[in-house]
């Protein structure tokens, strides 16, 4: 199958600041085809990420830039509709970097097929894809968090946040969790189990931080940076392991935030803070996948996810509920 | 031998940014006499160390801070002239935290024996002292700097940086090194042998720092803080190692300075930022104090010392020099 209209969000200038109204521009072309080696693939899930306005600003990072006219660099899942690569067959469910539009090829060697018997396509973009990835390697193979440890976790009720802090449950850690609001926190104590919940948006925050692991933490696993890093900084334990896998409170910043006031902490503290790319853990992918997939089976986790059903015209709105903090889990836009 | 006056630097008054005329008081007092179990020792050389500025707050960290009225904390060599020890012989040449006094009793068991035929007693405070050990630990086993890669160093005229950067170059690495003025890096150069020493009070510091390794550094050993880490941050190649030495640059500021805004590089780098305690190796010195005296023995390594000969009054003097970067190399008060 092929031809049909395909409807994409492209990048029509580079924001300053939260991307608006200018910053997207919803463009119609007719559905590609495949080369050879490649597929056509109909899109049903977008996954939405922090991640995506570091794309936006024209600087060389881990991943070049999103280029003004370019459709919106994101990954997603969908069906494929039509095979030039003996390795896909035509109604296979994949995963891939397939942008903000409605239809995509991809060199068959780019797409991943995926089970929707054991998860739902979502849950490929979540739990079982970089989401949960990423929460692995970052607590088990940077931070090495062990049994009996205390590991903090900020952005704890986002998708990586959440996903960190049951595993290091699960590891028979004492989790305490940063997250912004009453009703985030609630969630976390109630829903996810962990030892502590403090609101980063509510006065006294440091000294509830400090309350809630009056020997420092071990471990902390931080999405946030500015204040929240800061805070967390003051409070690590003798030879800690700070982990940096985001930093979401900065990224719409138009000139770069200062940075962590107390990185003394680490010199006080014998402490490390490191940074990691999922990249440098692909090896390790079919491991971390299965631990995911059989503690989702059984149920010691849970993948919380918010789905937007809609039209992919919603991308813009469902980007900017990430920036605002109003998801509790993995965003993602469902336009099947 | 007992008897006579001890002459003494106390804290007369926390500093509030540089230490000044009021923050120092000498006083005199008779010459305490040892307890069972304790040595007096005669001090004949003190260390000037930039953390002595961290033990002025008011605040914990590694070690409590001074308090108002006592003796300054500092390590020094000095000869034992009375002993109710059995370790220790009068005459006996001896390292300790002896305080910037002329004269002070320990316990046995808190002073080490030193060979003043191996290198002269400032040496031990030096090369193979404290400053020494950090180069060594922070280098081999915080960094492990391996033979071939860049190794970027800050404070590189300073008596921890300048043996880094010497180590370095031992161990097969390109060494870069950042001072402050065109003698100091001149002296990087040819005395040292450094491949690169960019001066960061130049125009163009970023440019010249990028200049000297187009291709990033492996290893950056930061001993200054601020503007210059970030710099050095900027400038990380992949997998990069980064160790928190100090941070000269901010001990005098009355607040906390903004921290590194650059940290995000250890993402996009896969990097990591180490600090660490001289205490956390102990078990090891014997092996490092070995090498490091081979080295001075052969040659390999040059133990570049600024003596300041003089009264026990010349401290805060001293102490000024460290923070204005008029010394080259290990800072030493001789009241020999």
């Amino acid at each position: 199958m092929s031809g049909g209209i395909n409807r994409q969000i492209r990048l029509a200038a580079r924001p300053s600041g939260l991307p608006g109204d200018g910053t997207w521009r919803l463009t119609e072309e007719n559905v590609p085809k495949p080369s050879d080696g490649a597929v056509l693939v109909a899109v049903d899930h977008i996954s939405i990420t922090p991640a995506m306005r570091t794309w936006l600003r024209d600087t060389d990072s881990y991943v070049p830039p999103v280029q003004v006219g370019d459709v919106m660099r994101a990954q997603g899942t969908g069906k494929v509709v039509e095979s030039r690569d003996p390795r896909h067959a035509v109604g296979d469910s994949v995963v891939g970097w397939f942008g903000v539009q409605t239809h995509a090829t991809a060199r068959g060697d780019a797409v991943t097929t995926i089970d929707t018997k054991v998860a739902p396509a979502s849950t490929w973009l979540g739990l079982l894809g970089n989401t949960g990835l990423t929460a692995y390697f970052g607590l088990f193979f940077v931070a090495a968090a062990k049994p009996g440890e205390t590991v903090l976790v900020s952005g704890a009720a986002g998708a990586v946040g959440s996903t960190v802090a049951q595993l290091a449950k699960q590891q028979g850690c004492y989790v305490v969790g940063i997250a912004g609001g009453p009703q985030k926190c609630a969630w976390l104590l109630d829903e996810l189990g962990l030892d502590g919940a403090v609101d980063y948006k509510a006065e006294g925050f440091a000294a509830a931080l400090k309350a809630a692991a009056s020997k420092g933490f071990d471990v902390f696993f931080d999405n946030v940076g500015g204040t929240v890093l800061d805070a967390g900084l003051a409070r690590i334990g003798a030879r800690a392991r700070i982990v940096i896998c985001g930093g979401i409170s900065s990224y719409n910043s138009t000139d770069l935030p200062p940075g962590p006031a107390n990185y003394m902490s680490l010199v006080v503290k014998s402490a490390s803070m490191t940074g990691f790319l999922l990249a440098d853990f692909a090896d390790h992918f079919d491991l971390a996948r299965r631990h995911l997939a059989a503690a989702l089976t059984d149920g010691t986790l849970t993948a919380r996810e918010h789905l937007i059903h809609g039209d992919i015209a919603m991308f813009p709105e469902a980007l900017g509920m990430l920036f605002a903090g109003a998801n509790t889990g993995k965003l993602v836009l469902s336009v099947a």
